[in-house]
Formats: C-alpha cells, structure tokens, sequence
C-alpha cells in the first residue's frame, strides 16, 4: 500500500464498488490493519462504502469443532452459487489469531468453494481481542456488502463470547448442533439458544439419525422454554447431512422465509438499526477499558489488589474505587 | 447520623458484630447512601467487618411478580427460623427505586416474617443502575453476615440483568417457575437456566399439577441441553406448593446437598473468590461507564452521533472513535 493513489479512500472505494477481487482484498487488509494511519484511512473508506451497504443476506453460522461446520458452509456457499448468488465466507475466531486464520487452515475441504469465481472466502482476522476481531469482521462484512456480494456467510467456532458477537452483525444466526457418542448432547454454549435464530442437528445419518431425531426434539423443547428473541418467530429446530446432502435447501428457505417476515412486521430494519447502535457501544466499552489497562500504574496495581479481594482482605467495591481513582 | 462518635467507623462495625438490630439498620444505611462522605466512612465499616463475614448460606431467588415468590420466601424464612436459623432478606430491583423498596411493599404477605425475632427484612435500595442497587446489596449482604445471620435470601424480581447479578453474590440461584394458563411456561427470562443451580415450578397444586408435572418434564430436558456451570452439579427441577405447604423442605435440603458437594470439591470456595473478583470488575466497568457519560461534551453529542449511526451514515466504529476522543 505504498503509492499515494492507492491511500486516496475514493480510490480504494472504487476499487470495492467494482467487485474488484484485489480491490476488495486490499480494503479488507486496510481494514483489518491496527496502524492508526490505516485506521483513519479505513474509517474515510467506510465512509464512502455505507451508502452502498445493507443488501446483502447476512447469515451467521457457529458450531464447536467436529460438528461438520466447514463442510456445512461449503455445501451451502455452492449451493448458493448454483443458484447465480454471489457469496463471501468470513470469519470470527479469536483463538486462531496465531495460527492466522481458521477457515483456510482448512483448505482441503473449503478448496471446492475457494476456488468459484463467485466467492471470496477470508479468515478470520488476528486481534488480541474478541471486541477488536469482530470490529474488524464487521466492517469486512460491509465491504463484501459495498462490492456486490448478496450472500455474507460469518461463521464462528465459538470461543469465548464469539457467538453472541457474531449474532449482533447478522440477520439471521444458525447454531450447528451434533448429538455426542453417547446421550449427551455436544455442542450448546451458553446463551447461544437465546440468540439462535434456527437450530441444525448435523450428521443426521447412518446409525445417527435416531439420536439426531431425539435431539431435535429435546432441542424443539428448550426452545419452546426460551423466550424467543421475536414475537414473530420461533426458531425451528431442523436436521441435516452433508452425507446425505440434504437440510441445506431447507436451511435456506428458513433463512429467506424469516427475512420475508420481519421485512414484513419492520423488525428487519429495526433489528439492524439496533445491531448498529449497540455495536457502537460495545466499542465504546472496549476502548474504555483498553484505556484502563493501558494505564501503567493501574496495570501495576492490579495483581495486589486483585489478591486482596481473592483473600476478602478488601471488598470489590473499595478494590474498585481505589483501582479506579488512578485514571 | 449527626454524632461524632457514631460516625467512628469501628464504633459502627461494633453495632453490626453485636448483632444490633439499631445498629445493623444503621451500618445499612450508610452502605446505601450515595453521599461522598458516607461511601468514604461504609468503606472502612467494610473492612472492619470483612474478617467476620463468609458464614452465612448466601442464596438468591428470583421469579417473575406473579410466580408467588413472596409467599415462597415468607415460608423458606419460616421454615428456617423454626430451626432455629436467623434469617435476612434483602432485595434486587432496580425498577422500584421510586416506589421505595419491593419486600414492603407486599407487607401484607411477610409481615408474619417480618415480625419475628430471628428475621431481618431489607426491601430493595434506591439507585439509578442495576450495578449501584446491585453494589449496595452486595455489602448489605456482608453486613448481615457480619451480624450473625445464618441465611441471607436475596430476592429480585428479575428486572434487567438483574438474576445475573444476585447470581453472583450467592451460593445457590433458585428460580422460581410457574405454568402459564395455557400451554406456554411462563417467567423464563435470558441466561436463567444457564444460572440457577435449581428449578422450582411453584403452585404445583389442585388443578395446576399436571401442567407443573409437564413443565418440571420439560425443564429436565431443558437444563440436560444447557452446559452446567459446575461439572459436580447438575441442576435438579422440583415442584413445590405454598397451599400444599410443601417444597420448602426439599428445596433446603437440595441447598445444604449442594453446598456439601461444592466444599467436597473445592468449588465453594473457588465460586466466592470469583465472585468477588468478577465483582470488582463489574463495579469498574460501571465505573468507566458513568465517567464517559459524566463527561458533558460526550453527553451533548450522543444524540446526535447515535442518529447518523442508526441512519447508517457514519459506521459504529468512526461513532465509537469520536465519541472516545472527547474523553
């Protein structure tokens, strides 16, 4: 990113609203750049780019590892471009920040879908922290958005918070679901019902689809436990088979069917608006604590006091107080 | 709270240790001011006070209005004073700041509690946050501790977060269910089922017992999905009954079974350290919070900044970068 033509944010904007693959790699590399001079370029090119977002389906997609969620995506991003969609496949993935990225260190199986011209597949991005990978996931997703792309796929393994994260930038959130090797469920996370727009129960075949089915239904209840998150919509509960090659159609039609009925009833818009909103202020509480610990003598601090309150040799709110009146 | 003497902080700590019901009351009213000076003086009452506390069985209840919580806790405080306990109650709602407290407000129902010698009823203290009404219970809970109670019940109607919160000062969650006119369960709130160490479907009585057996059926398979929060503790799901007059006992000895388990393992003691932990941590995020928003220019432009990132006309990063740069 040397040349002065290509700091310029319209030029680099241009280069999106082309569709251009290198154009749209070179934003996501400025937007995923922690130098602040790249910062202030990039926050000038979204500027440009907003006017050109909010069109495509953005489809959330998470799932713990084995539960066949590369393979899931895969079908599903072919399945889309058989049907003359354009579709990006990004990441959240805090946990791979060392690795550099989880989807293509997958590559055997995601190479099929890597390799359409209608796709752009991206990795998760490396970031210390969950608030700073799925800033940066966000942003990405809307210049997918500005470059055409009427799929936006964001799939996470499910570290930390990561779920809930990727559910506030999506339209829809799928929960990928396996039943364990014995009656156990594998796979539900904390607070990830409640976010859930549709369940998926995977491997629902051979001498699984029995356990698959009991699932389903044991799922089909808590979900009825739950209070869903729209008075419009109870999140279904289905099954699917990358062996089989089924449950990715439905999924789908699920997808189109609850996007149909919140345009319908207004919480579509409603929905984003407050996803934008409430991105803001989670950013707001990440840079208010980044300052916090950036605070040398606060960080010093922190261990002693820490131990204290570990021992009840002081209460959380003195501890608190005393941490804080070094800002 | 006018004398010299009175305002000595050991002189204060004194009163508590003496189990004084003049003297508790006093210690908690300084713990729920907000004055400067008085948080000053509550801060070195808590110190004096810490090394005696940590003896009570500190459990939370929470139940939607309507679910007969009262009547629960009346007859869990019975219950419990009758074997010859001494019981505080105190609450967590933040939404009746105005209405000067919840407990109390219901005098009709707790007043046989509230009349006896071994009881001590608190209703919910004023305050504009969940975190500040949250805080101050929290050391009211100490208090009482600190005082000689055996059981503090902690009660919350489940406003807001506001069963996350008592879940963490507390050993054991309860919540409390009932079945709804129809088919539909009713009281279920966001992140519940992922915090309570039990469920109790309350009003399992006359015509309502085979809805509440169906509900305690569904809970089974609800909380069987959802990850335990301790791998030695699967969370049981009881009935109980105000009119058949039972559950209270099985409810007492589910609590006394868990706390037996907990100290077995190590758990117990590892759940309080993190708790106070995570507390101190809560208390200064509300902390960074209240300074961004005490922050007059910030205030000023919030309006505004809010709109154009609602009408997607800045992105909720460049929002959150301008608001931060006025700190």
């Amino acid at each position: 990113m040397g040349e002065v033509k290509e700091l310029d944010p319209q030029y680099l904007a241009n280069g999106v609203l082309k569709g251009e693959r290198r154009g749209i790699a070179k934003a996501i590399t400025l937007v995923e750049s922690s130098l602040e001079a790249h910062r202030r370029l990039a926050a000038r090119m979204m500027e440009k780019l907003l006017p050109h977002t909010g069109k495509a389906v953005r489809l959330g997609i998470t799932g713990v590892p084995g539960v066949g969620k590369s393979t899931f995506v895969e079908n599903l991003g072919l399945f889309l471009v058989e049907k003359g969609l354009r579709v990006a496949v990004l990441a959240v993935d805090p946990s791979s920040s060392r690795s550099g990225g989880s989807i293509l260190g997958d590559k055997t199986r995601m190479e099929q879908l890597a390799a359409h011209p209608s796709t752009f597949i991206r990795p998760s991005p490396s970031g210390r922290t969950l608030g700073g990978v799925a800033a940066k996931t966000r942003e990405t997703l809307l210049v997918c958005e500005a470059a055409g792309f009427d799929v936006v796929l964001v799939e996470t393994v499910g570290v930390g918070q990561s779920e809930t994260s990727v559910a506030t930038m999506v339209d829809f959130f799928l929960a990928l679901m396996i039943t364990g090797a014995g009656d156990e469920l594998q796979g539900i996370k904390k607070g990830v019902l409640e976010v859930a727009d549709a369940i998926a129960i995977n491997k629902c075949d051979g001498d699984n689809v029995e356990r698959a089915e009991k699932a389903r239904l044991e799922f089909e209840i808590a979900m009825h436990i739950v209070t869903p998150e729209s008075p419009s919509w109870r999140p279904p509960v289905l099954t699917c088979s990358s062996i089989l090659k089924n449950g990715t159609q439905q999924v789908w039609e699920t997808v189109l069917e609850h996007r149909r009925i919140m345009t319908q009833t207004g919480e579509f818009s409603l929905r984003r608006r407050r996803q934008a909103l409430s991105w803001m202020w989670t950013l707001i509480d990440e840079g208010l604590k980044a300052r916090f610990h950036q605070n040398s003598t606060i960080a010093g601090k922190i261990p002693e006091i820490s131990a204290k309150v570990e021992q009840e040799l002081i209460s959380p709110s003195a501890a608190a107080e005393a941490l804080l009146s070094f800002l």
